[in-house]
Protein backbone atom coordinates (compact mmCIF):
# COMPACT_ATOMS: atom_id res chain seq x y z
CA UNK A 1 0.00 0.00 0.00
CA UNK A 2 1.70 3.06 -1.10
CA UNK A 3 1.62 6.57 0.69
CA UNK A 4 -0.45 7.90 -0.82
CA UNK A 5 -3.04 5.32 -1.14
CA UNK A 6 -3.19 4.68 2.50
CA UNK A 7 -3.39 8.29 3.70
CA UNK A 8 -6.67 8.10 1.38
CA UNK A 9 -8.00 5.32 2.80
CA UNK A 10 -7.53 7.03 6.46
CA UNK A 11 -9.71 10.14 5.56
CA UNK A 12 -12.37 7.73 3.77
CA UNK A 13 -12.15 5.33 6.70
CA UNK A 14 -12.23 8.35 9.45
CA UNK A 15 -15.30 10.01 7.50
CA UNK A 16 -17.19 6.65 7.09
CA UNK A 17 -16.74 5.58 10.84
CA UNK A 18 -18.30 9.07 11.76
CA UNK A 19 -21.61 8.41 9.52
CA UNK A 20 -21.58 4.37 11.25
CA UNK A 21 -21.18 6.26 14.71
CA UNK A 22 -24.11 8.87 14.05
CA UNK A 23 -26.29 5.84 12.75
CA UNK A 24 -25.44 3.16 15.23
CA UNK A 25 -23.74 5.41 18.15
CA UNK A 26 -19.87 4.42 19.01
CA UNK A 27 -20.67 1.43 21.20
CA UNK A 28 -23.15 -0.24 18.38
CA UNK A 29 -20.26 0.49 15.27
CA UNK A 30 -17.70 -2.41 15.16
CA UNK A 31 -14.59 -2.03 13.08
CA UNK A 32 -15.87 -4.89 11.19
CA UNK A 33 -19.25 -2.91 10.36
CA UNK A 34 -16.44 0.61 9.30
CA UNK A 35 -14.53 -2.26 6.81
CA UNK A 36 -17.84 -3.82 5.22
CA UNK A 37 -19.11 0.07 4.71
CA UNK A 38 -15.53 0.69 2.88
CA UNK A 39 -15.82 -1.90 1.11
CA UNK A 40 -12.23 -3.34 2.64
CA UNK A 41 -10.93 -6.27 4.67
CA UNK A 42 -10.69 -5.26 8.40
CA UNK A 43 -6.68 -5.86 8.08
CA UNK A 44 -6.85 -2.98 6.39
CA UNK A 45 -8.94 -1.04 8.78
CA UNK A 46 -6.29 -2.40 11.63
CA UNK A 47 -3.50 -0.75 9.02
CA UNK A 48 -4.63 2.20 10.05
CA UNK A 49 -6.31 1.95 13.66
CA UNK A 50 -5.53 -0.55 16.48
CA UNK A 51 -8.90 -0.57 18.36
CA UNK A 52 -12.09 1.40 18.03
CA UNK A 53 -10.94 4.07 20.45
CA UNK A 54 -8.00 5.12 18.36
CA UNK A 55 -10.58 6.56 15.59
CA UNK A 56 -13.04 8.39 17.78
CA UNK A 57 -9.66 9.98 19.47
CA UNK A 58 -8.84 10.63 15.16
CA UNK A 59 -12.80 11.56 14.39
CA UNK A 60 -12.38 14.35 17.05
CA UNK A 61 -9.18 15.44 17.36
CA UNK A 62 -9.09 18.02 14.28
CA UNK A 63 -12.33 19.67 15.46
CA UNK A 64 -10.92 19.80 18.89
CA UNK A 65 -7.41 21.48 17.36
CA UNK A 66 -9.05 23.41 14.93
CA UNK A 67 -11.08 25.10 18.37
CA UNK A 68 -7.92 25.69 20.35
CA UNK A 69 -6.92 27.78 17.49
CA UNK A 70 -9.84 29.81 17.75
CA UNK A 71 -9.66 30.50 21.42
CA UNK A 72 -5.44 31.37 21.07
CA UNK A 73 -6.73 33.92 18.33
CA UNK A 74 -9.54 34.92 20.50
CA UNK A 75 -6.95 36.12 22.75
CA UNK A 76 -4.73 37.48 20.90
CA UNK A 77 -7.69 40.63 20.10
CA UNK A 78 -6.78 43.79 21.39
CA UNK A 79 -10.02 44.63 23.26
CA UNK A 80 -12.63 42.22 25.32
CA UNK A 81 -14.71 42.92 22.43
CA UNK A 82 -13.28 41.72 19.63
CA UNK A 83 -11.99 39.23 21.51
CA UNK A 84 -15.91 38.05 22.23
CA UNK A 85 -17.23 38.55 18.59
CA UNK A 86 -13.78 35.90 17.37
CA UNK A 87 -14.74 33.82 19.54
CA UNK A 88 -18.23 33.81 18.85
CA UNK A 89 -18.01 33.75 14.99
CA UNK A 90 -15.30 30.79 15.19
CA UNK A 91 -17.14 28.15 17.60
CA UNK A 92 -20.26 28.88 15.84
CA UNK A 93 -18.53 28.32 12.13
CA UNK A 94 -16.95 25.37 14.05
CA UNK A 95 -20.32 23.61 15.78
CA UNK A 96 -21.86 24.33 12.14
CA UNK A 97 -19.55 22.88 9.39
CA UNK A 98 -19.17 20.33 11.76
CA UNK A 99 -22.80 19.19 12.77
CA UNK A 100 -22.96 15.63 12.39
CA UNK A 101 -20.09 15.30 14.89
CA UNK A 102 -20.99 17.52 17.31
CA UNK A 103 -24.32 16.45 17.46
CA UNK A 104 -22.59 12.93 18.40
CA UNK A 105 -19.94 15.24 20.99
CA UNK A 106 -23.60 15.99 22.85
CA UNK A 107 -25.52 13.02 23.10
CA UNK A 108 -22.84 9.74 22.91
CA UNK A 109 -20.82 9.16 25.45
CA UNK A 110 -18.35 6.89 23.56
CA UNK A 111 -17.05 9.86 21.59
CA UNK A 112 -17.35 12.76 24.74
CA UNK A 113 -15.01 9.82 26.22
CA UNK A 114 -12.33 10.17 23.01
CA UNK A 115 -12.58 14.23 23.52
CA UNK A 116 -11.81 13.88 26.84
CA UNK A 117 -8.53 12.28 26.38
CA UNK A 118 -8.01 13.57 23.19
CA UNK A 119 -7.89 17.28 25.14
CA UNK A 120 -4.95 16.15 26.99
CA UNK A 121 -5.78 19.42 29.98
CA UNK A 122 -8.60 19.48 28.96
CA UNK A 123 -9.34 21.45 32.06
CA UNK A 124 -7.09 24.34 31.85
CA UNK A 125 -8.45 24.34 28.19
CA UNK A 126 -12.13 24.41 29.12
CA UNK A 127 -11.11 27.35 31.52
CA UNK A 128 -9.61 29.45 28.64
CA UNK A 129 -12.23 29.07 26.20
CA UNK A 130 -14.96 30.24 29.07
CA UNK A 131 -12.08 32.87 29.87
CA UNK A 132 -12.51 34.58 26.58
CA UNK A 133 -16.14 34.69 27.42
CA UNK A 134 -16.07 35.92 30.69
CA UNK A 135 -13.25 38.11 30.74
CA UNK A 136 -10.31 37.98 33.31
CA UNK A 137 -12.50 39.18 36.59
CA UNK A 138 -16.12 37.40 36.09
CA UNK A 139 -19.03 37.00 38.19
CA UNK A 140 -21.44 34.13 38.46
CA UNK A 141 -24.01 35.70 35.63
CA UNK A 142 -21.04 35.92 33.39
CA UNK A 143 -19.97 32.16 33.85
CA UNK A 144 -23.40 30.78 33.82
CA UNK A 145 -24.39 32.88 30.43
CA UNK A 146 -21.31 31.72 28.69
CA UNK A 147 -22.08 27.96 29.74
CA UNK A 148 -25.67 28.74 28.29
CA UNK A 149 -24.26 30.00 25.29
CA UNK A 150 -21.78 27.42 24.58
CA UNK A 151 -23.72 24.24 25.52
CA UNK A 152 -26.77 25.75 23.60
CA UNK A 153 -25.14 26.41 20.71
CA UNK A 154 -23.36 23.28 19.84
CA UNK A 155 -26.82 20.94 20.90
CA UNK A 156 -28.82 23.54 19.22
CA UNK A 157 -26.72 23.59 15.97
CA UNK A 158 -26.00 19.63 16.01
CA UNK A 159 -30.03 19.17 16.72
CA UNK A 160 -32.14 17.23 13.72
CA UNK A 161 -34.36 20.37 14.19
CA UNK A 162 -32.25 22.28 12.45
CA UNK A 163 -30.40 19.67 9.82
CA UNK A 164 -32.46 20.92 7.09
CA UNK A 165 -30.81 24.49 7.62
CA UNK A 166 -28.26 25.39 4.50
CA UNK A 167 -24.44 26.43 6.95
CA UNK A 168 -25.00 30.51 6.24
CA UNK A 169 -28.60 30.67 6.96
CA UNK A 170 -27.86 28.32 10.75
CA UNK A 171 -24.60 30.31 10.81
CA UNK A 172 -26.40 33.46 10.96
CA UNK A 173 -29.29 32.46 13.05
CA UNK A 174 -26.94 30.97 15.72
CA UNK A 175 -24.50 33.66 15.79
CA UNK A 176 -27.80 36.24 16.52
CA UNK A 177 -28.45 34.42 19.63
CA UNK A 178 -24.61 34.52 20.52
CA UNK A 179 -24.56 38.48 20.00
CA UNK A 180 -27.90 39.08 21.54
CA UNK A 181 -26.41 37.28 24.62
CA UNK A 182 -23.48 39.18 24.67
CA UNK A 183 -24.88 42.68 23.45
CA UNK A 184 -22.74 42.58 20.29
CA UNK A 185 -23.81 44.40 17.42
CA UNK A 186 -24.47 42.51 14.16
CA UNK A 187 -21.34 41.50 12.06
CA UNK A 188 -20.58 44.14 9.65
CA UNK A 189 -20.63 42.04 6.42
CA UNK B 1 -44.35 -6.20 53.45
CA UNK B 2 -47.02 -3.34 54.31
CA UNK B 3 -47.83 -1.17 51.48
CA UNK B 4 -46.55 1.93 53.45
CA UNK B 5 -43.09 0.26 53.82
CA UNK B 6 -42.83 -0.51 50.48
CA UNK B 7 -44.13 2.83 49.06
CA UNK B 8 -41.17 4.08 51.59
CA UNK B 9 -38.88 1.38 50.03
CA UNK B 10 -39.08 2.70 46.62
CA UNK B 11 -38.74 6.28 47.03
CA UNK B 12 -35.48 5.35 48.60
CA UNK B 13 -35.17 3.12 45.52
CA UNK B 14 -35.43 5.49 42.94
CA UNK B 15 -33.33 7.94 44.65
CA UNK B 16 -30.42 5.69 45.48
CA UNK B 17 -30.68 4.94 41.79
CA UNK B 18 -30.43 8.29 41.00
CA UNK B 19 -27.23 8.87 42.87
CA UNK B 20 -25.34 5.60 41.62
CA UNK B 21 -26.77 6.62 37.98
CA UNK B 22 -24.89 9.48 38.31
CA UNK B 23 -21.93 8.26 39.49
CA UNK B 24 -21.34 5.00 37.31
CA UNK B 25 -23.83 6.03 34.25
CA UNK B 26 -27.15 3.98 33.63
CA UNK B 27 -24.38 1.27 31.96
CA UNK B 28 -22.55 1.02 34.89
CA UNK B 29 -24.88 0.22 36.98
CA UNK B 30 -26.74 -2.98 38.39
CA UNK B 31 -29.54 -4.28 40.30
CA UNK B 32 -27.59 -5.60 42.75
CA UNK B 33 -25.63 -2.31 43.37
CA UNK B 34 -28.96 -0.59 43.73
CA UNK B 35 -29.51 -3.57 46.26
CA UNK B 36 -26.73 -3.09 48.06
CA UNK B 37 -26.55 0.57 48.35
CA UNK B 38 -29.83 0.57 50.09
CA UNK B 39 -28.77 -2.51 52.13
CA UNK B 40 -31.59 -4.72 50.95
CA UNK B 41 -31.80 -8.19 48.99
CA UNK B 42 -32.15 -7.90 45.24
CA UNK B 43 -35.29 -9.52 45.66
CA UNK B 44 -36.15 -6.76 47.49
CA UNK B 45 -35.36 -4.64 44.40
CA UNK B 46 -37.10 -7.12 41.76
CA UNK B 47 -40.34 -6.68 44.49
CA UNK B 48 -40.34 -3.15 42.93
CA UNK B 49 -38.82 -3.18 39.42
CA UNK B 50 -37.98 -5.91 37.48
CA UNK B 51 -35.82 -4.20 35.11
CA UNK B 52 -33.15 -1.35 35.28
CA UNK B 53 -34.94 -0.06 32.23
CA UNK B 54 -38.18 0.45 34.63
CA UNK B 55 -36.25 2.25 37.23
CA UNK B 56 -35.00 4.98 34.58
CA UNK B 57 -38.03 5.29 33.45
CA UNK B 58 -39.06 5.61 37.11
CA UNK B 59 -36.54 7.99 38.35
CA UNK B 60 -37.51 10.40 34.87
CA UNK B 61 -41.08 9.96 34.67
CA UNK B 62 -42.16 12.95 37.75
CA UNK B 63 -39.58 15.08 36.42
CA UNK B 64 -41.65 14.65 32.76
CA UNK B 65 -44.90 14.40 34.18
CA UNK B 66 -44.26 18.26 35.96
CA UNK B 67 -42.53 19.59 33.12
CA UNK B 68 -45.59 18.12 30.57
CA UNK B 69 -47.82 20.57 33.48
CA UNK B 70 -45.68 23.18 32.92
CA UNK B 71 -46.67 23.44 29.70
CA UNK B 72 -49.95 23.17 29.96
CA UNK B 73 -50.27 26.05 32.58
CA UNK B 74 -48.10 28.28 30.29
CA UNK B 75 -50.06 27.74 27.36
CA UNK B 76 -53.29 28.48 29.81
CA UNK B 77 -52.11 32.19 30.14
CA UNK B 78 -53.52 34.68 28.51
CA UNK B 79 -50.75 36.95 26.83
CA UNK B 80 -47.68 35.72 25.00
CA UNK B 81 -45.28 37.10 27.63
CA UNK B 82 -47.22 35.87 30.20
CA UNK B 83 -46.83 32.22 28.63
CA UNK B 84 -42.93 32.92 28.16
CA UNK B 85 -42.39 33.82 31.75
CA UNK B 86 -44.48 31.37 32.67
CA UNK B 87 -42.30 28.69 30.83
CA UNK B 88 -38.83 30.07 31.80
CA UNK B 89 -39.79 30.50 35.78
CA UNK B 90 -41.33 26.96 35.29
CA UNK B 91 -38.11 25.55 33.35
CA UNK B 92 -35.62 27.00 35.22
CA UNK B 93 -36.80 25.84 38.39
CA UNK B 94 -37.29 22.20 37.66
CA UNK B 95 -34.02 22.20 36.18
CA UNK B 96 -32.42 23.81 39.26
CA UNK B 97 -34.40 21.34 41.65
CA UNK B 98 -33.72 18.22 39.64
CA UNK B 99 -30.04 19.32 39.00
CA UNK B 100 -28.39 15.86 39.06
CA UNK B 101 -31.15 13.91 37.28
CA UNK B 102 -30.82 16.96 34.43
CA UNK B 103 -27.12 16.33 34.43
CA UNK B 104 -28.08 12.98 33.60
CA UNK B 105 -30.23 13.57 31.12
CA UNK B 106 -27.69 15.71 29.11
CA UNK B 107 -25.08 13.19 29.45
CA UNK B 108 -26.42 9.50 29.09
CA UNK B 109 -28.08 7.77 26.75
CA UNK B 110 -29.75 4.91 29.10
CA UNK B 111 -31.36 7.70 30.78
CA UNK B 112 -32.06 9.46 27.33
CA UNK B 113 -33.70 6.63 26.11
CA UNK B 114 -36.22 6.31 29.14
CA UNK B 115 -37.19 9.78 28.79
CA UNK B 116 -38.33 8.89 24.99
CA UNK B 117 -40.01 5.78 26.07
CA UNK B 118 -41.54 7.40 29.24
CA UNK B 119 -42.74 10.99 26.84
CA UNK B 120 -44.69 8.48 25.21
CA UNK B 121 -46.23 11.37 22.41
CA UNK B 122 -43.00 12.82 22.88
CA UNK B 123 -42.59 14.67 19.63
CA UNK B 124 -45.69 16.30 20.11
CA UNK B 125 -45.36 17.34 23.71
CA UNK B 126 -41.15 18.93 22.34
CA UNK B 127 -43.25 20.45 19.32
CA UNK B 128 -46.15 21.91 22.44
CA UNK B 129 -43.27 22.84 24.83
CA UNK B 130 -40.91 24.81 22.26
CA UNK B 131 -44.42 26.28 20.47
CA UNK B 132 -44.95 28.06 24.03
CA UNK B 133 -41.59 30.17 23.35
CA UNK B 134 -41.83 30.59 19.63
CA UNK B 135 -45.07 31.55 19.22
CA UNK B 136 -47.87 30.35 16.34
CA UNK B 137 -46.28 31.07 13.59
CA UNK B 138 -42.29 31.59 14.41
CA UNK B 139 -39.38 32.39 12.12
CA UNK B 140 -36.08 30.73 11.75
CA UNK B 141 -33.91 32.78 14.57
CA UNK B 142 -37.50 31.83 16.76
CA UNK B 143 -36.47 28.41 16.43
CA UNK B 144 -33.23 28.26 17.04
CA UNK B 145 -33.44 30.73 19.85
CA UNK B 146 -35.43 28.44 21.72
CA UNK B 147 -33.43 25.35 21.52
CA UNK B 148 -30.89 27.40 22.36
CA UNK B 149 -32.51 28.31 25.83
CA UNK B 150 -33.50 25.18 26.60
CA UNK B 151 -30.62 22.71 26.02
CA UNK B 152 -28.57 25.85 27.52
CA UNK B 153 -30.55 26.11 30.34
CA UNK B 154 -30.58 22.00 30.78
CA UNK B 155 -27.07 21.43 30.17
CA UNK B 156 -25.50 24.87 32.73
CA UNK B 157 -27.60 24.02 35.32
CA UNK B 158 -26.74 20.12 35.30
CA UNK B 159 -23.17 21.41 34.84
CA UNK B 160 -20.47 20.21 37.87
CA UNK B 161 -19.31 24.58 37.36
CA UNK B 162 -22.74 25.67 39.11
CA UNK B 163 -22.97 22.72 41.74
CA UNK B 164 -21.37 24.69 44.44
CA UNK B 165 -24.61 27.27 43.66
CA UNK B 166 -27.68 27.19 45.98
CA UNK B 167 -31.01 27.06 44.27
CA UNK B 168 -32.20 30.32 44.33
CA UNK B 169 -28.27 32.13 43.11
CA UNK B 170 -28.21 29.42 40.16
CA UNK B 171 -32.50 29.99 39.69
CA UNK B 172 -31.95 33.70 39.34
CA UNK B 173 -28.90 33.43 37.16
CA UNK B 174 -30.39 31.41 34.94
CA UNK B 175 -33.45 33.43 34.64
CA UNK B 176 -31.73 36.91 33.52
CA UNK B 177 -29.94 34.53 30.71
CA UNK B 178 -33.25 33.41 29.37
CA UNK B 179 -34.77 36.67 30.18
CA UNK B 180 -32.53 38.15 27.93
CA UNK B 181 -32.90 36.17 25.30
CA UNK B 182 -36.43 36.96 25.54
CA UNK B 183 -36.47 40.55 26.33
CA UNK B 184 -38.43 39.67 28.96
CA UNK B 185 -38.47 42.30 32.34
CA UNK B 186 -36.41 41.08 35.67
CA UNK B 187 -39.03 39.08 37.48
CA UNK B 188 -41.29 41.59 39.77
CA UNK B 189 -40.49 40.11 43.44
Amino acid sequence: MDVVHAEDTRTRLLGTALRLFTEHGVEGTSLQMIADALGVTKAAVYYHFKTKAEITESVAEPVLRELEGIVDDARAQRTRGAQIDHLLDGFVDLVVRHRALVALFSSDPGIARAVEKSVHSSESFKNRLLEVLVGPDPDLTAIVTAQVLLAGIAIAGGSPEVAPLDDETLRETLLGVGRKLYNRPRRRT
